[in-house]
């Protein structure tokens, strides 16, 4: 079976200047390494004729798939289209559907269109056209000397749809790949090394073909599992066998597989016991609202949400009792249980979350430092409250709660189910 | 005044395979850039031996400073250091220093020191030792052929003290540097192309030591500016001169320069006007909270947001007239100037903003079909409002009508402040 070599070309000065950081590549590493293509090498070059004409010829020499981001925007600093076109020895024509593609895409927003932008739809004569639906350029796909080529605009979700819509689907298409099967095991509210303890002799037991790897993120952990072989329905079999041996050592904090967010996967056990959500969030700033109305379907089970980013408002829109901040103070545990039990009446819900912190960097004390944060989760006849120790970074304070308070709304949803 | 080309080359399986995000190469980017030494590639290749003596060789005839992270490790896929020695044709010594380091290294830390650590201390006879106080693996610095090479590990934090406390400040002892400026444009609510149209002349008579770059991201367009000499003040001055030239045209949609973000700006005007906000998010669900309140001291001039994510709470917590939703529907000019206003009253604010819309997949009309959205806001005697007609992306949706509604923020403050 044929070891496919890939190649990643980032055009762009503000990527060699460090005034934008490549997070393209980074991404199309990780899909590629899903399917079992190698990368062999990431160049990045600005946004000069020789050096991208250079990159070009070196990657064709190393690699069969050959993949570029960046350098096709409308204007004069954007080389990649002409010099792909000067590469492949083919002159840049019109494509009567990309020019009608781009058209509509300001059509649709009601916008006019710029003779700049009615040229997005000129193309190298030898590359076959590839709609970018979410953007104005066009990605373009060449076969040249056994080797294939893709080039895509560098800003990042028009990239995304470009690889998921058209490259992936069409390697295997192209490519004679190795049977690959991943399963992701996606656990909340436990750290690496503590998981890691939990299950060592189950994962020093795997079978040689399949690997484990842990993918911590924040509050998280995604544990990887990659089997190798010839048969994909017995190695999806295998990887299942494999996930119920270890699943009762860590089910407490395991809340889904592969593609699920913690958003997601709440959002569905909220749908499935038919309960509705309330959100009152002071330190998280609105950021958990953002992660629920993020799912599309939300407003099935999210009635809505208070920020009450003043004491007064804690008070005389969620009802906080004015001795309960008086005595206890905003970041305490029993406000948190007011803002929560507050929430709920005014939305109607079945379900009342709430946060309260100092997110910082200013405002901490010596008894309530910076990164100090109470949550909670209130239902028919039970509250459920944590107190955080994060630590000095204002966004990273924000986003670990956001994940503990989903996390406890997980928790609080399970027991009560049962 | 020689230019000064550098090539960074990152190396590692990891990197490739895309289980680690290479920071480094962007935080390298940067240093140098502020002293004006130009990076010419950036170069990714895994651990093995003919893909990084071909990095090395490639490197070699294009610049004149190559900085390599990484592979520096004691196990046996560690070959950065092997194939340095092999590159430049000298042998593996022992250095006493080195040797010397590395031991203490794990005594201050009461560890065991082990043979393959020891083994750290020992580097290619041809370079200079350079001290890793925060790792075990040694910096090495090669002057070969006119070029200068330094290894570094892979490590973020010894690599950047490697880079702080040597290699910054030997830069300008062995290179005349030249000086480079930038001076990023923040621009909101103009599309690439149409703010190209716009300056098209005034870029074209730019001398030849200013370039232009335009870096797109979501509702957004940054104009960065780069002008190349040997006078900082000079080259200051010289671009403050172009911004001056341009601005009359494009300034109704410049925001701020450099480091400023939409939310620290409109952040900025806030606290300027002495003004506070407040926010009735339905179709962004918070996330024009989380950006304000991602701003550290945005208590300051944030009052609170309410989230009212079905008709009910916007008519019964923000007093939006059931016959306005029932006549005009809930994604309408005419309900998004009453949540605004209505908002305003809650939370006692000078400006209310407010957003409603069908950020999708579903809950279309031929009407209002996916991506119809409705923004206002509202201050003492003004309410303004704008329609946005956007695409079939939720997440996308959320984002780029959070954009617009803090660039209506920003006309209102900047036009009642007039």
């Amino acid at each position: 079976m044929q070891l496919i070599k890939a190649e990643i070309i980032a055009i762009g000065d503000e990527l060699l200047y460090g005034q934008i950081m490549d997070t393209n590549s980074h991404w199309i590493s990780q899909e590629l390494d899903l399917i079992g293509v190698k990368v062999v090498r990431k160049t990045t070059v600005g946004d000069r004729r020789d050096d991208i004409l250079a990159a070009f010829a070196e990657a064709e020499k190393r690699a069969d798939l050959i993949l570029i981001t960046g350098g096709l925007g409308p204007t004069q600093d954007d080389l990649t289209k002409p010099l792909l076109a000067e590469y492949f020895g083919c002159g840049i024509i019109e494509f009567p559907d990309a020019v009608a593609a781009v058209t509509d895409f300001f059509l649709k927003r009601g916008r006019e269109i710029t003779p700049l932008n009615v040229l997005q739809g000129h193309l190298p004569s030898c590359c076959t056209y590839v709609p970018n639906e979410v953007g104005t350029a066009p990605g373009m796909w060449f076969e040249k000397n056994g080797g294939y080529w893709m080039s895509m605009p560098g800003v990042p979700h028009e990239m995304k749809k470009l690889m998921k819509d058209f490259v992936l689907p069409k390697l295997p298409e192209i490519f004679e790949l190795p049977v690959i099967y991943h399963k992701v095991v996606k656990t909340v509210g436990i750290g690496e090394s503590w998981l890691a303890d939990l299950i060592r002799d189950w994962e020093n037991a795997l079978p040689e073909h399949i690997k484990l790897a842990y993918l911590p993120s924040l509050g998280q952990v995604r544990l990887r599992l990659t089997a190798f072989g010839t048969d994909q329905t017995k190695l999806t079999a295998e990887v299942a066998d494999q996930i119920d041996l270890v699943l009762p050592r860590i089910r407490n904090y395991v809340y889904g597989y592969d593609g699920e967010t913690l958003e997601s996967a709440t959002g569905n056990l909220l749908k499935k016991s038919g309960k509705t959500l309330a959100l009152a969030e002071s330190c998280s700033g609105g950021y958990v609202s953002h992660l629920v109305t993020s799912i599309p379907g939300s407003s099935a089970y999210f009635n809505g949400s208070v920020v009450p980013y003043h004491n007064q408002f804690k008070q005389y829109i969620l009802g906080v009792s004015a001795q309960t901040l008086e005595s206890k103070g905003a970041v305490s545990e029993e406000t948190v249980r007011e803002m929560a039990q507050g929430v709920r009446k005014i939305f109607g819900s079945d379900i009342g979350l709430s946060s309260s912190g100092i997110a910082g960097p200013d405002g901490g004390t010596a008894e309530k430092p910076v990164g100090t944060v109470w949550i909670a989760c209130a239902g028919e006849g039970f509250v459920e409250t944590r107190k955080l120790q994060l630590g000095q970074d204002r966004l990273l304070n924000i986003q670990i709660t956001a994940v503990a308070v989903l996390n406890l709304l997980r928790i609080c949803l399970i027991q009560n189910n049962k």
